[in-house]
């Protein structure tokens, strides 16, 4: 590569992830001028996304459908129109945009051709990978021997953190996107999270090869800490052992760096918000040599308001879109 | 206008329709560089269009999705997706573009906008009316004081012919769009028809203001006669009483020329849809002074196949798009 050419190379960050979380990273991401990839988990079969998968037979649309708008340059009412739920009549509960993307999908025969043309409509800066082409599901086994069958039960469950997890697997099995291999090797920065561990996170690193592809990967792997602990879910884990259950579940050690959240959570709010979960605890680790914690403030100080329809539980207290990025891009410019 | 602006202006076409007739004729019509505007009937409460009204309240987009896609000059997996029915589920029966316009209505609270944001991915080549805005529904009462409620009714009678009709009226009332008022007014043909007469046509003109909006345009008014007469509904119409039910409706005349098909129809293909209905006659009628009779081989030769899921009965022997626009053009030209 040539002088001038490295010069005005704008870097690569390939995102790994799913749910809301990765919707605030992608929109913070998209106004630092990087190359983005959003690698999205394909485990999904909750709500609107699950009446989809049962009854067209699709590929789950949710999260694709999600990073999708958020790294959105059309008009604003595009992105409403993909955003809107339906709340009469047979439609009740569908997303505009998640029917979009699988009635493509059936019209097309392809997940990617379907994606790509989502991509076109909504005026997309980056690229929306699903981190697998094949149709696969979520089981989750307890240590008692108790069976979570499906990522919508997951998600659901109060016993996981309580009880222990004993094993995870996508059945049947599911292979990379040979796309996101590609995307991993091109990356200046692989940012994992944030997003609830076992439903939105892990799901990613069950599908065979992607591990492998972070362990050949040049650029360096950031994990971002979730603010906030879900009851029954990941109750009193601290942000090590968010990343040491990670590298169990998904067969080995790829996390670089802690990102974590240095800014005040509010008494008031915390109280406000203590059935669903308490905040994630951070302080770095001296015994997990080989990571490196950076801590900052990436916590939002307005308050996420739950949308009418939305028949999915979602986290009030979030990462700060701006605040995030800007943190994100300052370890670029450290690593690369 | 200056000469050279003069020579170079694109004449302006309005059809007035609705069904897939009007498909067929758009589809010609868009590759002989006109400005075309089509205006569409909004009394449609049939299948996927007719679920939408009653769950969701909106408009009816079914008309105006068929005729957004025959000025469409996107790729075909675009006018795919906008054709594509779902057919498993609690989607089923649903069209993906009444969906997409449906959404766009609901999130921009304007059915106007919803037409642009379909145009917009359809890449539409010319502009797509709804013959009014408000929401409406076709009445008819037949002579034995039958009362047909609904254009699904209408359209599925057999009775009509047989009784004869009494009187049509659209309730509540429903006032003339004013773009279609402004495009009546620069147009330099008016074309309506092909279509049922009864369900498809004839609404638009009970609609209050198109029939002024008529009489008060520069431009002739051409009525594309139908090839066949649907059995129980236009049953024996030859294609001057056809004129003069939809003149007397229409609480008035405006048909200028009457394009009618001299092509043949084989008998082979007459008998084996003969349960359908029979041809419409039209030989130019000498008592009807004002009206010029211009025949001309309209017909396709290829047999139109139904679509798998399609709710409706469609009509199997049809106009030819290439033959049809080409007669209009010729006409544009003789009246210029």
């Amino acid at each position: 590569m040539s002088k001038l050419k490295q010069k005005f190379k704008r870097p690569n960050i390939v995102t790994i992830g799913g749910g809301t979380g990765h919707f605030a990273l992608l929109s913070g991401l998209k106004n630092h001028g990087v190359n983005l990839t959003a690698v999205v988990t394909m485990a999904d079969d909750g709500g609107s996304t699950g009446m989809l998968r049962d009854e067209l037979g699709v590929l789950p649309p949710g999260d694709l459908r999600q990073c999708l708008i958020a790294l959105s340059e059309a008009d604003e009412l595009v992105r409403e129109l993909f955003t809107h739920r339906f709340s009469n009549g047979t439609l009740k509960g569908h997303n505009f945009g998640n029917l979009f993307i699988s009635a493509l999908e059936q019209v097309s025969g392809s997940i990617e051709k379907a994606v790509d043309g989502a991509a076109d409509v909504l005026k997309i800066r980056g690229d929306v990978l699903p981190v697998t082409l094949n149709k696969t599901k979520l089981v989750m086994t307890l240590s008692d021997g108790t069976k979570l069958d499906g990522e919508w039960v997951v998600s659901d469950s109060k016993d996981i953190s309580k009880k222990g997890v004993k094993s995870m697997r996508l059945t049947p099995k599911a292979e990379l996107n040979p796309a996101v291999e590609r995307a991993i090797r091109q990356a200046d920065l692989i940012v994992v999270g944030p997003g609830n561990l076992y439903s939105s996170i892990l799901p990613n690193f069950l599908v065979k090869g992607l591990h492998d592809a972070l362990k050949r990967a040049y650029a360096p792997t950031v994990y971002i800490a979730n603010l906030m602990n879900k009851e029954g879910q990941t109750e009193g884990y601290d942000c090590t052992y968010h990343v040491q259950e990670l590298e169990k579940f998904a067969r080995g050690r790829f996390v670089d760096i802690v990102l974590y959240n240095t800014g005040n959570i509010s008494n008031k709010l915390i109280k406000r918000y203590e059935e669903e979960g308490m905040p994630v605890v951070c302080t770095p680790d001296e015994t997990m040599k080989y990571i490196e914690y950076v801590g900052s403030d990436l916590v939002s100080e307005s308050l996420f308001k739950r949308k009418k329809g939305d028949p999915i539980q979602r986290t009030l207290i979030r990462h700060d879109p701006d605040k995030l990025s800007s943190a994100i891009i300052e370890l670029l410019q450290d690593t690369m």
